[in-house]
């Protein structure tokens, strides 16, 4: 199976998106039962991670929090004025691997897989591989 | 081969548990010889990482270290009071994918797989998916 | 595919070194089309990322902030006055995945693959596997 784009605008600098019905979605359509999902984003100033998809406190709290230690002015040289979402990027990683089995994206009862937006508003994307057993 | 499970009993708030020998149980008893083994916590207030495995006080200056740049109070809005472990799980990240060759988990001399409780005490699982070559 | 190893010298006691090269070649000479690469440090000190190919002051802010953030002395316990490297390495991650299709390492534009040397200067290695479809 080749890999598959999902497409995303963001509307703010930082922001944290709910992708886990996109990549449900993406195993669904494609007949995909048992194997590992790579979900993997092309960019430099935007991560993937997965955590908790109930109360959207926290969301906002992980962006506060990474605001804090990591502020946008912080006696940085790269010119574009953005190596706060590199560094940003850089922790939160910018994959995340997930188990798949008979047929669904094996997450926690609370875990939702997010796009984490650093550098934003931009049109962004994300590629899903899915190497099957 | 279907997805594995260990399970755990944390026993304080922040806690960081060797795991390498219940993974490569798993390894052992399936035959497993050759692929990729990932190992994902189906929670978000935990996380798994690939660290030293000899000094005890390497551990302690991690948990020390997060503890002191993400504190348990920190202003968050979260109800739960637990936001410090799920941007601590954010960052240490929810699951590792390891080597597998020669039916060995292809690890460092120095590296172990570590559970990481940030909100803890609790009854914990892994969940260790192997794809075979 | 037996895992390959690419090795290393870094030269100073933080540093990162791209190292997106040598995993292509890696594809290229076993003749690699579509899978999984995984790239794996074996050491508790460095990491691997991936991010900005282009303006090196990423790099050099990316170091800054994680010298500011994690310094080398900092009430450590760790005898050996390296605890601020092995937290370094948990916070950037021990290993990345990418995915391979068409016999190319699919990365965004700007994106490269880095190896980050946190307790230099050391002769460093990096396990490369690829599980293919």
């Amino acid at each position: 199976m080749k890999l598959k784009e999902i497409q995303l605008q963001t509307k703010r600098r930082t922001e944290v998106i709910d992708i886990t019905t996109e990549v449900s979605e993406i195993l669904r359509a494609n007949g995909i039962e048992n194997g590992l999902a790579v979900i993997f984003v092309p960019h430099t100033t935007a991560g993937i991670t997965i955590n908790e998809n109930a109360d959207p406190s926290v969301k906002r709290d992980f962006l506060t929090k990474m605001n804090r230690m990591i502020p946008e002015i912080d006696g940085y040289t790269h010119l574009e004025g953005n190596s706060d979402a590199h560094i940003k990027t850089i922790l939160t990683n910018p994959s995340q691997t997930v188990i798949v089995e008979d047929g669904r994206l094996m997450l926690g009862t609370w875990q939702g897989v997010y796009f984490c937006e650093y550098d934003g508003p931009r049109t962004r994307k994300v590629w899903v591989k899915i190497l099957e057993e």
